[in-house]
């Protein structure tokens, strides 16, 4: 055998023995249920994962809800693109970060007000898939009830799905969740004086 | 004072230095370019990350370009939605995972078709995004030539931004990024036995 034959004979063999490995896997994961995602950490990409997931969604048909409890400004890509689509329901819930109202009372309030709406989407199985933009902030911050919040997540409608974005997520929604990815800030273009970019940052 | 008009003062001074801090780090960020991000790592959301920024730039009124280069599978819920859209051009050019090939001559030659697709977008700048989906694979594998993919990254549109995803990716290309986020796997449902569910994994 030639040197790149040899090359290509083993990259078979390697492959064979995965493709079992894995097919073994999927066969063995068979479950079907509504699943609770956090996707934390301080890297770029929090939210707009969770927006990718929206188009996933609709592209089947499903119906999605998407909470925004920190942004207060209307002029995102996000908002102007699905939330004028037939089966999204879009809300910008906050009143901006922390620094920016400098009102812990004020704060709390909004929460309140915001967790009022995803409640309702929550405790209704018409929605397929419910983004929850930035609540990571309202645990940590003690802005919502921890036990208010996790057990209205465990008692959602079983086939729903529910995405949690933000930094700093809490250890008892990790717990809680089927899928936990933390985003590592490796480099951010932020950093070298390069601002925010519309169609990328908001 | 009370303790939670106390709390609520120390909060206030807090969120005051807070805010100094990010308002300076804002004015410095001056810079407008098209940015490189790559959304690498072994954690789910890199694909869906990238495909919420395609979210906001048709928000802003933008033009994407997207290219799948490992996936086959034409059923997905993202090239339903987002294919559909007027100015997003949607193209799945892969064949499958390598384990499931089985065959390195012919991986290469799809990634050499795929790659010559993405050429195209690269050099037209009339394309405002680019994803490059799974490209990392590409180059950790040695389908496409290093050199000749980082030159026309380098060589692209000035207010091009690209979007590059998959795990792995290698060092020159991190390099070359403005961003990069690494999303780590802290839990996986599917490690679980709950099966990729339609409108989240796909």
């Amino acid at each position: 055998m030639s040197q790149e034959q040899k090359r290509e004979h083993y990259h078979k063999v390697r492959m064979e023995r995965k493709k079992a490995q894995i097919d073994a896997a999927i066969a063995r994961a068979d479950t079907e249920k509504g699943l609770l995602l956090v996707i934390t950490g301080n890297g770029k990409g929090k939210s707009t994962s969770a927006f990718g997931m929206i188009g996933r969604a609709l592209g089947h048909g499903k119906k999605v809800g998407v909470c925004q409890f920190i942004k207060s400004r209307t002029d995102t890509g996000e908002e102007a693109f699905f939330g004028q689509q037939d089966n999204c329901e879009w809300h910008v819930l906050g009143d901006g970060f922390t620094w920016d109202t400098q009102d812990r009372t004020g704060d709390i309030a909004t929460s309140e007000r915001g967790w009022a709406v995803a409640t309702k989407m929550l405790k209704d199985p018409s929605f397929d898939l419910v983004i929850l933009d930035e609540l990571t902030y309202l645990l940590s911050y003690d802005y919502l009830d921890k036990d208010v919040v996790l057990n209205t997540l465990s008692e959602r409608p079983e086939m729903q799905h529910v995405v949690v974005t933000g930094r700093s997520a809490i250890a008892d929604l990790r717990e809680l969740a089927d899928t936990v990815s933390e985003i590592k800030d490796e480099k951010h273009a932020y950093k070298n004086g390069i601002k925010a970019q519309k169609g990328i940052d908001y």
